[in-house]
């Protein structure tokens, strides 16, 4: 007997007696034929902004890396376990995904971290405190109080964050050769948890609009 | 203009449009309270086994890491960036959620690269080869296609390596002090691609049942 | 005055007040013409597991043969009693029986003891440790408990070993002439004791699959 | 895709729908618990003699070796496979079945092989005239059609063999140990398929005779 939670259970069953109903040659196929998804998506933990909801997809379209605060590290062909970079690595290669989008949201927890780092690190390992290390000498650059509101330098920092991730993808050997031959996008994507407002950004400037109906 | 994929605005719509309607409310609670999730979900990146789809779960319920294969590499409070820890971190301590769970599929082509490791990597960066390495001494134990099937090899791989994630999981300070309390739950699961079958860990055993209906 | 086990004859009144009123006539065809079963069952001697039951299977049905863990040995025209190739060679040449099924089990005493022999025989005649010595050098592939659990290792060798039963049947002569000429099918089939789950084996891969309703 | 035979799949669904309604948590018990049959039956592999349906035995009853003429041989410790020594071994010793029945029945093609051997072999293994020439002294002293009936001969081998199987099988000393110390009861019972009758062995006079209501 299991003491696995009643309530995704319950979500179990309510998956397999109605969506899935639909859904179940889908399934199938994809299990025989093998996913085939038109985007890799880069995007955060966060429980209030899945991807697959958001953007309404089903089973075989997304190929979905999760980490806190949706970063992509630099390229770092080191011994070491690089989950995200493994993830992209076999995307792109393997899974031949030509789009990528990483995809930001508000009131990001990982990025208030990186904002305002707490005097204590969570927990011994400090393994939260070291990740959004990677955005410190950006974080840094981020005007005070005196100057934007709480609410903006976050905004700031998670719109810059994209950018960043953005830029590292590109130091990745395989996706730099595919973009420079046209045959490769990156999009960055910024949801609002508040009013489920999606921005977009623009591939030439930077900033993050509203798409065109 | 962005040239942001016409096919995800396509879906954005239909989720402002459909869902979102409905759940708005919750959202803009969720961003004035933040988020309570339940669960934290080590799931794969894979396109056919999204967490949210799978157990019928809405924004503010799942807190949800995706590398490829849904491993947890071992506790290494070292200097480097580690994405899943860190959000292992956050999650236990910050979040305090209080169960985790670990969710494999069927036909998990990570899990495929580890039982058959390719005679040239992916890239020269080999990310992949490196982070399904977390697996290669188990790996080398399941039996040749002499004796079991490729399919049959691929599942128990499959499952052994939720049961290994679970093992690393335990080796993390915050989850073994919790967990030896009594107040961390930590479950297995392995989602049937084909079938939509449903099996859970039984975490006395280890054995992966059918939950009772 | 017998002393014949009561129950026994309890069992056979009820068999003759009851289905035996319905199929005399089954029987007493069956006597004057012949029996013509429509498939070899090779099946274990476990309780929990008789062909006719599971297939719902009435008289003139199905030529059985059963033995600890439903092996078939090696063809080895030599001059001993080889109870199983006996029957085989009756059911193939004399009844000309054209479907045969190797029946295993989940929970088999017999798989058990090839997995995990034990120190000292069940008798000085140690029949069990030699019969199921027949599976020995594929039982010492599977992994051990610190890879799967007891129950993995069971089944996996329960499916592994009615494969290689059905490898054994293809070294018969007149079993393999005519499974060339396409006159012959070879089956396998699991049946899970506690959920009564039937799993069959696919011809082509091995693996066991639910049949499709 | 699976070419097992549909009418043993159809079989298989009227079980399911049928009997196992109603004893699911009888097989469930039985998987936890394991088996723990009150009869060893050693039966012919003949589709019109199968135990549990002339005895009306439901799961868990009756542990069934079926080889052609349901032969015991006699104790040979040796280093072969013996299939039927294998499962007295483990019936006796694992199981502790204490009451094991012999049950051959009319019309027994094994014994008619034995009666009247052919000419030339089924195949050249000849394992059936192996099989049957245990019984080869025996079978020559049945009288020939100068003397009775064809169906008389056959008959009464039949029943000698019974009795024959009986002595081999007190010729293993884990069963001559048991019954000399009272704890093992052996029977023998022969049935008639053209008519249903069941015949019962007289312990003392080894007569078969129609057992009292």
């Amino acid at each position: 007997m299991s003491d696995f939670p009643v309530s995704l259970l319950k979500g179990y069953e309510d998956f397999m007696s109605g969506r899935y109903v639909e859904e179940s040659g889908r399934y199938r196929s994809l299990a025989e034929k093998g996913q085939k998804p038109h985007t890799l998506m880069i995007a955060c933990c966060d429980s209030r902004a899945a991807p697959e909801t958001i953007f309404n997809c089903g089973p075989g379209e997304l190929f979905v890396v999760r980490n806190v605060a949706n970063l992509v590290p630099p390229y770092e062909p080191d011994g070491q376990f690089h989950a995200t970079s493994a993830a992209l690595e076999y995307a792109v290669q393997a899974l031949k995904i030509r789009d990528i989008v990483v995809m930001g949201h508000g009131r990001c927890g990982g990025i208030q971290a990186a904002l305002d780092p707490m005097d204590e690190p969570l927990s011994p390992g400090d393994f939260i405190g070291k990740w959004m290390g990677m955005l410190r000498s950006t974080a840094d650059q981020i005007p005070s109080t005196e100057i934007m509101t709480q609410s903006e330098r976050q905004t700031a920092l998670e719109r810059v964050s994209i950018r960043n991730s953005i830029a590292n993808l590109k130091t990745f050997p395989c996706i730099r050769i595919l973009e420079e031959k046209g045959s490769m996008r990156i999009h960055g994507a910024w949801f609002d948890i508040s009013t489920g407002e999606l921005w977009v950004m623009d591939g030439k400037t930077g900033d993050f609009i509203r798409p065109q109906a």
